[in-house]
């Protein structure tokens, strides 16, 4: 049930969810309060005064007796229980205009694409079905084999014929057949051939067609995630995930391709990641009390450097121009062969790539979202440790990686970090006093800052006027404000003083930072562009913009078009779908017609390599200023900074 | 050239070629010398009078000076020059009668199914081919993966669409691509799918397809055959061969498959065979100075067991009632999966069986004898370690295997062996004195008999009227003739004492190595007739038999008919083709038809498990008489046996 919560001296009223934080609430309602330790409640400096209402508290040993009776409470430390009325400190108010703008307050929709959705278009239908049959057992006047015993049974009663198998099923087949009397449940593919002609991967005695499971795996640079799917019930389970432990061996993947040239070097990444995905789908089982065999199979998605890694495939030519990879589509493979921790029956599928960095995570990411038969002219796009983008609508698909580098996961700023606890995400700055308030991920004290709280610091800075639009700080500002100091690598702004930091130094962007941040945004935004213009269209013809990724489940949509990273498009067009590999590959297990389909949609995906397209680089250095040199692409934006002028 | 052989006092001359073994020209001429020693030379019984020509002789101190001035020499040690005359001495010397019969002179006719017959049917065309392509190297503006490169290459250059792969190729796709700038040679196995749609197995750098060779493999329960192939050439390049590993485990399926049961015994049995295999293919390819690097594919015919223990498929169900094998067909399978020590991209193929007891090498020998497309009504015999029939043309088959036993292997005879060194293999026997003539495998001391030397002792000692129809010993000889004498356990004659042996006793042949002999042949003379009556026709009708195996290749016709194990046809309607499973095995390499027929053949062959087909156990029992119960059924044999009386 909502609470309301009143700000005042503004009179600003917002509704939150009971147990909501008072700091946060203050975020939302676009009400700034300093606070420099991320919301851990260990600077003092985020008292608000409560006038009316029930929250409940925890009182260090930062606020007065005098404070604490008076009604001071830290915002960070306080949740609302009843509808509230609190009062904004002097030391924390702010001009009025801050309040023009709501932040975080797009209500970015999600895809609609869903287990359930896919059940209404018909087509949930795994590739992957368990017969069950009763078989008469042999007498000497029948005495065929079992095998034919076996397809004559599923012949008969299923309607099944041409049956192919896997070899190793012979070896238990006259031991099953013959456990419960000739009662079996065979698991057939029919991905592999037409209707009618399926694979049979396993048999098992009596009947088990109600107990079917399957693994979707998105194997990331950074993280490695397992779902674990009910093939008889068509449900999602559960999932669970861990760092991928190639990790170790380098960030990203041109160190990791660095790294797969060395003596061992490729063995190792092998089975790293495999050693993670055995770990991590061991886990999920146990939490679900299933047991490994009952496992059916495996469906992949994986970036094209990942995917060579994972199936041990030398991704040495991924990295030297021209940038061929070995193969697009690789064949089935038994599991085990890779190191995997499944039962013999289980072989892996992975979702084709389309070039050396537009991997099968986005043709995976392209099926989940429905991309491929959109009618629609949508742009997917998928910012990670790289930035991929995907141009098109059910017709054509247009696809290229951006060299954007990893500044949006952190990566190449001196204080970024990866969004975990400790990591600035949200940001708010009193234009007067140049103040932060900063919530971290956790509520602990900051440890550096995050991709998302990276583009939500940039578009504060350059909404409030602290920075210019080439990316350097105000230079009157240098003399009134603390937290804007020059250094001999130019201006810095101190987000988090040292003795507020959890790493005891002061944390800050610097103009480095910024350029950096500046050219990962250029060079997506370039992307879109430069995609576009090679079939004729413009930003505007765009009816639709999906975000994949960790990225599209955090990013202020307003924030990052301000800074130029996203389109300026009418909001309601941008919805995201989450982690869109891991749902592609869930699709693929759960749709025998999307495992079909995945190579002639990767097939039909056409590649540009973007630094050998026509005008993209003078896209790119247009693209270096906030939000751009253009302003007209970013006609909100520029309305307004003009009403905020 | 042929030298004339004059047998004195008969007057017989016959030619024989140069260097030819006296002893074995006096058997070949029906001509009675007697010798104990079976060619060794230490029993000095084979003494003949050279009258005049050329021989080369060696004089051990058996013959006196005085014998040897007057021109004795032993027949066995003494090799034809020149032609020459020589004159049997009275203590060999023969009833006339015996020279109205000749003996070995059939003219078995090799089946006319080998390598050059197959080109000039045009059916010279292995599933596997090498083909060579020239591709252009990847720029920035044409980066696809390389396998799709590879694909297109094979597409424009050679027609090659719809490309299937082995995983394993993609791991050194890249280097062997590169190795010589793109110029690479992919090898296509075409067996698996319709025409145009290969599967690739091997990538190699530059132009190899004048390098492309093949293993064929014949697994049988005694000996393993493998033949080495030259698919670019189409020549059989040479064989070797060796004991079956398995041997230290059982003689004979049923105590293979006993000791399959035995904890861990599966295991032992099918790494014995492929060491077996492995050893025996380094031997044939260090001969023929190849790397097993070169080796595309290999083929396997195998009996039913032996397929079952080679890919570690528990046999248990094969020698239980009601007697069903887990497949007929078995997928194909990576060979280094079995522990086969060859490269990762050679699969195996194994030639379908049809039943327990009716193999993947009777459906080779059915390949190989073309029997599946022989317009005439055949019969197809392989005796062996069991024995298997199949009748029919090319519009039916019929098989089964029957009860045979080992006998004609030597099994269950207590003087029985392997045709090995020591082996009586030929045998003459004077009906007056019932002194033996015989001749061993290698002409050295005897150690036993095997089972080509048990048909012929069996043919002769029932043709000189030794024994009756009914395989007992005439009652009166016993008193007489000193070979035949009385025991414990019933009569037996004696082949070989004591000390004209290698065993240091008596090799004899009594009357119940006689009872089995005639149940085994009459096993099979039951099942040729059943098989027949079933299908409404006798055994006049035959047009053709074919004879395959180590069997086909040294039996005497004529005294395996007179004994009843084969029926009475014209000798000219009799041909062999040696080791038909073996041969089939190259067939179907050689030819990709044959490999695609091998499975409807084995499919067309109706099995009969003759213990279940009406009238098989009284023409069993009919048939435990020599030749038969009913004379009709041997006309040339009673005719015979008439005039000799």
């Amino acid at each position: 049930m909502g609470k309301k919560v009143t700000f005042n001296p503004y009179g600003l009223t917002i509704e939150v969810a009971e147990g909501e934080n008072l700091l946060r609430a203050a975020l939302q309602a676009g009400v700034h309060i300093n606070a420099s330790c991320g919301g851990e409640g260990v600077c003092g400096k985020c008292k608000i005064l409560l006038e009316s209402g029930e929250v409940d508290t925890f009182r260090g040993s930062l606020l007065t007796d005098e404070e604490w009776d008076l009604g001071y409470r830290q915002a960070c430390q306080t949740r609302v229980v009843g509808d509230v009325v609190v009062r904004i400190p002097p030391e924390s108010l702010l001009d009025r205009r801050t309040l023009t703008r709501r932040r975080g307050g797009v209500g970015l929709r999600p895809s609609p694409i869903n287990i359930a959705a896919l059940k209404e278009q018909g087509l949930y239908n795994p590739a992957f079905k368990k017969r069950c049959v009763r078989l008469s057992p042999p007498t000497l006047a029948d005495n065929v084999n079992d095998l034919a015993r076996l397809e004559d049974g599923l012949a008969r009663q299923h309607g099944v014929e041409s049956l192919t198998l896997d070899f190793y099923l012979l070896r238990k087949m006259a031991r099953v057949m013959r456990e419960q009397d000739f009662q079996v449940t065979a698991t057939l593919d029919f991905s592999r051939r037409r209707f009618r002609s399926p694979h049979m991967i396993n048999v098992e005695a009596g009947d088990t067609t109600q107990r079917h499971f399957a693994l979707a795996v998105d194997i990331g640079t950074t993280t490695v995630w397992v779902q674990l799917l009910d093939l008889a019930k068509g449900e999602i389970l559960g999932h669970a995930a861990d760092y991928n432990a190639q990790m170790s061996y380098g960030d990203d993947v041109i160190t990791r391709i660095v790294f797969s040239q060395k003596e061992g070097g490729l063995h190792k990444l092998q089975r790293s990641v495999v050693g993670t995905i055995n770990q991590v789908m061991h886990r999920l089982l146990k939490q679900h009390k299933l047991a490994v065999e009952e496992i059916s199979h495996m469906t992949v998605a994986a970036n094209t450097t990942m995917t060579h890694l994972f199936y041990g495939i030398d991704p040495k030519y991924i990295r030297l121009s021209p940038y061929t990879p070995t193969a697009g589509s690789v064949p089935l493979l038994r599991a085990r062969d890779l190191g995997l921790e499944v039962p013999q029956h289980v072989f892996v599928y992975s979702v084709s790539s389309v070039s050396s960095y537009v991997g099968g995570d986005i043709v995976a990411g392209v099926l989940a979202s429905g991309l491929y038969k959109e009618p629609r002219l949508t742009l997917f796009i998928d910012i990670g440790t790289n930035g991929e983008i995907v141009i098109g609508n059910q017709q054509w698909l247009a696809c290229a990686a951006c060299s954007a580098g990893p500044a949006f996961e952190g990566g190449g700023i001196r204080f970024g970090m990866r969004a975990t606890q400790g990591a600035i995400e949200e940001v708010s700055i009193n234009p007067d006093t140049c103040e932060p308030m900063i919530i971290t991920i956790g509520m602990t004290k900051p440890k550096g800052i995050c991709g998302s709280g990276l583009i939500n610091l940039l578009a504060v800075l350059m909404e409030e006027g602290i920075i210019l639009p080439n990316g350097k700080f105000r230079d009157d500002l240098i003399t009134c404000a603390p937290r804007i100091r020059r250094t001999e690598n130019g201006n810095e702004y101190v987000i988090a003083y040292a003795e507020d930091t959890e790493i005891g130094q002061d944390i800050t962007l610097s103009e480095v930072d910024i350029d950096n941040l500046m050219r990962a945004k250029g060079a997506m935004f370039a992307g879109y562009v430069t995609l576009l213009e090679s079939v004729g269209l413009r930003l505007q013809d765009l009816e639709q913009v999906i975000l994949a990724g960790a990225f599209g489940s955090f990013v202020n949509i307003d924030n990052a078009i301000a800074i130029g990273l996203l389109p300026d498009l009418p909001r309601d067009r941008y919805q995201f779908v989450g982690n869109a590999s891991l749902l592609g590959a869930t699709l693929v297990a759960f749709s025998r017609e999307m495992l079909s389909e995945e190579r002639r949609v990767a097939d039909m995906m056409t590649n540009f390599e973007l630094s050998e397209t026509p005008g993209y680089m003078n896209q790119y250095i247009a693209a270096l200023f906030l939000p751009h040199t253009q302003a007209e692409y970013f006609p909100s934006i520029s309305e307004r900074l003009r009403a905020a002028k």
